[in-house]
């Protein structure tokens, strides 16, 4: 697709025949009166990233991008003007009401055996990719001797159990001074149970509670079908106002001292070779660029596709990302039962933005604006695009736990905290986040894997971008190869034979809980 | 009011003479048959805290503490029954349209000259009890790259500077896939600008930005009428998609020299005499008990009424603990505006409760009915007897900068953690937090001073609790005993002659935003 590579030469891409925009590649963009390959000459400088008409548009002249109409022109403009945001109306979501429900269904993909990764199995039958002590909390009040216990496990136990890869403390700021039984609080309470179950805390959850919240520990141990079987000591409570216990040392000692148990447990685990279908990754996209659709997730969706054909399970997310390419994504569900799930996940988003009185275009930021997205439509079309071409599988509602392999949609809001936060819950143990305008992101919990769009964002953060997909724009790489470099950097990385630079430098994100319900 | 002190003797607690039930005061609660000082005999146990009536009860008999009704008797029963939660049928709450406004205020105290405190002089005329290095944030993005960098600066930076109490990043889970054009948007937005401002940051605030987020570090600086005047230097970003820096690295050293630029200048500041004038506390409750409305929330009401007699400003918050009880607020209403402000915060926060389907009973939690409060109505009515009997002189909108002298309702969720980060953007520099079933409460940008209800509490936890109001029970000391010992150790604890137990821990709660608004 992209033309000759060469710093000078113009270059546009334009996705499918029938669109009737491409999208400058250029570094620094292109000046007024560029000749393009086709011959068309720009009106006027358009800048890297941004839309380009190829032929004149009217008033109302639909404007297409991924085959797809991402709005109508404001007005009338000459072929080779900068198509730039306001120039684009954008249409309404699309109806949820007349969409085909899996009638384009994939068939099975060729499988793709023989890859592995050394993890660590756990009793229920998850591998983790990493062996980490998690403390949980059921309130926020706990997260302050939290954090003074974890430091002293840091420096006085850690260094004796060489096999543990770390502490992690799964604060949060849910758990009282919250409407515990208002629709929608299921949500911040089953997250919270199900980060403390994610393979890479090898099934046993330590709890620190306070003793008088609403969100007693109990809850967060409390099974919901699937068991929660531990790697070997039972799971413990530490409750801070327990009347055994005088003051603030003693509650910091009985911290450590149930961690010191729980990692004699887990410092005994060792690395056993399991098939690429134990994987679960979690896709994301972060501060996305017109790039992020035709680089990096058309890279991710490359992989997915062959995590997939491993027996492996992908999760996409983000609904508002996701709501105006949903006429692409519910004839690909696996069943009319998965169909529906995608539609009620929707459905149910449309109205939670409707009380707060936003909507779907609250979504895009400045960044994606100036990067070339005019909206959340052209935004949307290129972030399904990590989802690959498998069928859909799956739903999940936001903080449930995943129990299917193959393609999952996970059903979250697009912020990159509370995206990440959900998909851990829901069983994530690697994590894939492209990125167009550049954003150090990482999680605690398990490796994320950071994909620029551009490949002057990869030259400028060489220490943080993990795999440089703008080669796909510059010609230097195809989707194909790039969607295997990662498809085997995921492998590597999830054995911990590598690192991503995330976890190198011990970049972590705090945990961001999605609260649909009011505080009090 | 209480009875002798003596470990055995049975020891009620009736608050006003209109009351029909009292508490009981002992540990461990009183045994059935128990005879009061009165001569009525328990007709069962009743646990400590807890009501027992003191005349017998019909159906729908009003149930009256603090001199007002907490609800009606749910069945008939005997006098010297155990009043449990499920006897206690919770009223409707107090209807908005028909309140006294202003119509009892209270006339000016005499003023109480002569007291001081040693702080820190803001050139805005603000004066703070800490002198800390503040790094603001715009997005969470940044938050892992902010840990990184502060940790460098606590390590190899602070301990040149001596006069400087600390490094506090003010990290938050806002400022992208947020709905930022919502209605109540505006919330978040101040708190984090204000946040930023408080006096004990010295007035210029650095801030952190990526670059490409909704809620750009410009907001953040942006004045909004009274100027947050600098100490020194100007105030600074840095932008972490910077493109003149490469990578990770030079990313983090960005932020240490800024902040190594900001610690010359607050190296330089030296505490000077202060009148208690310039004081701004905070105070609220957390984990309450019945103990908390009269032992160590009118310990805190007496300490209140002395501040404003010498000046001061005394915020008190925390809505739902306020609506049940707002009937005696409305006519204490300095003039009519205050008034009518003190009835839209609350309606402004039924409408909120209402669009989530919650309501105000939301609030009670398993501890504080454990502890004796049958409902939020009980809890309400001890709650407010914090701000003491003065005038109320203003009223904030959640997150707004307090301008005005004397007692202040700062509308709030009760939320410990939500109230504490949004009294400090209100500009609070000393907090003041009463307890009754125990919570290791801290922040990091000003001093948290922890009042136990009870004795046995404090007696447990001597090494958290800064002062035990349990002794009003025992009879040990007054109200008004205790209310100038915390006025005392407050002007102590501003001036830094002593910390609080949380500070010499390091205590610290995450900052916890209150954002109304979806997110997308």
């Amino acid at each position: 697709m992209p033309d000759q590579p060469g710093p000078d030469t113009p270059r546009v891409i334009r996705i499918r025949p029938e669109d009737n925009v491409a999208i400058v590649l250029n570094d620094g963009g292109l000046p007024a009166g560029t000749e393009l390959p086709d011959g068309l000459r720009l009106a006027e400088a358009v800048p890297q990233g941004h839309k380009v008409n190829l032929i004149p548009f009217e008033e109302g002249t639909p404007i297409r991008r991924y085959g797809q109409m991402i709005g109508t022109a404001a007005r009338a403009v000459p072929a080779g003007s900068w198509i730039e945001e306001s120039l684009v109306r954008m249409p309404a979501a699309p109806s949820l009401g007349s969409l085909p429900l899996a009638t384009a269904v994939p068939p099975p993909p060729p499988p793709l055996p023989g890859h592995t990764f050394e993890g660590y199995r756990n009793a229920d039958g998850t591998a983790g990719t990493r062996n980490l002590l998690a403390i949980s909390t059921s309130v926020q009040c706990v997260a302050g001797v939290v954090d003074v216990a974890v430091k002293r496990v840091r420096e006085t136990l850690l260094p004796r159990y060489p096999n543990v890869d770390g502490v992690v403390a799964l604060t949060h700021t849910y758990g009282c001074g919250v409407a515990i039984n208002a629709p929608g609080a299921e949500v911040p309470v089953r997250t919270i149970r199900n980060l403390a179950r994610n393979p890479n805390f090898g099934g046993a959850p330590l709890v620190v509670g306070l003793g008088c919240e609403k969100l007693a520990p109990e809850w967060l141990l409390a099974e919901q079908g699937r068991p929660a079987a531990g790697a070997g000591d039972a799971p413990g409570i530490v409750r801070l106002q327990d009347p055994s216990r005088q003051g603030f040392g003693p509650m910091v000692d009985a911290i450590v001292a149930a961690a010191g148990k729980r990692l004699e447990v887990l410092d005994r685990r060792r690395r056993v070779t399991c098939p690429a279908a134990d994987l679960v990754v979690g896709v994301q996209c972060g501060g996305s660029d017109a790039f992020s659709g035709v680089t990096a997730n058309p890279v991710v969706g490359f992989a997915s596709d062959l995590l997939v054909r491993a027996g492996a399970t992908v999760m996409f997310s983000e609904v508002t990302e996701v709501r105006d390419a949903i006429g692409m994504l519910t004839p690909r569900a696996a069943s009319l039962d998965v169909a529906r799930a995608l539609v009620r996940e929707m459905a149910w988003y449309d109205s939670y933005l409707e009380r707060g009185e936003a909507d779907r275009s609250a979504n895009t930021t400045p960044g994606n604006k100036r990067g070339g997205l005019a909206n959340i439509v052209e935004k949307a079309l290129g972030s399904v695009v990590k989802s690959g071409t498998s069928a859909i599988s799956g739903v999940l509602a936001p903080g449930e736990r995943v129990r299917e392999k193959g393609l999952i949609f996970a059903a979250t809001p697009a912020s990159d905290f509370i995206c990440g936060t959900l998909q851990l819950a829901s069983g994530m143990t690697l994590h894939v986040l492209t990125t167009g305008r550049g954003t150090p992101y990482g999680l605690a919990a398990v490796p994320v894997l950071k994909i620029s769009s551009r490949s002057e964002l990869s030259r400028r953060w060489p220490d943080l971008i993990d795999l440089d997909a703008g080669r796909v724009a510059t010609g230097e790489a195809s989707i194909e190869q790039l969607g295997w470099e990662l498809f085997l950097l995921m492998l590597d990385i999830a054995s911990g034979r590598r690192q991503s630079w995330a976890e190198h430098w011990g970049l972590a994100n705090e945990l961001s809980l999605f609260n649909p319900g009011p505080v009090t």
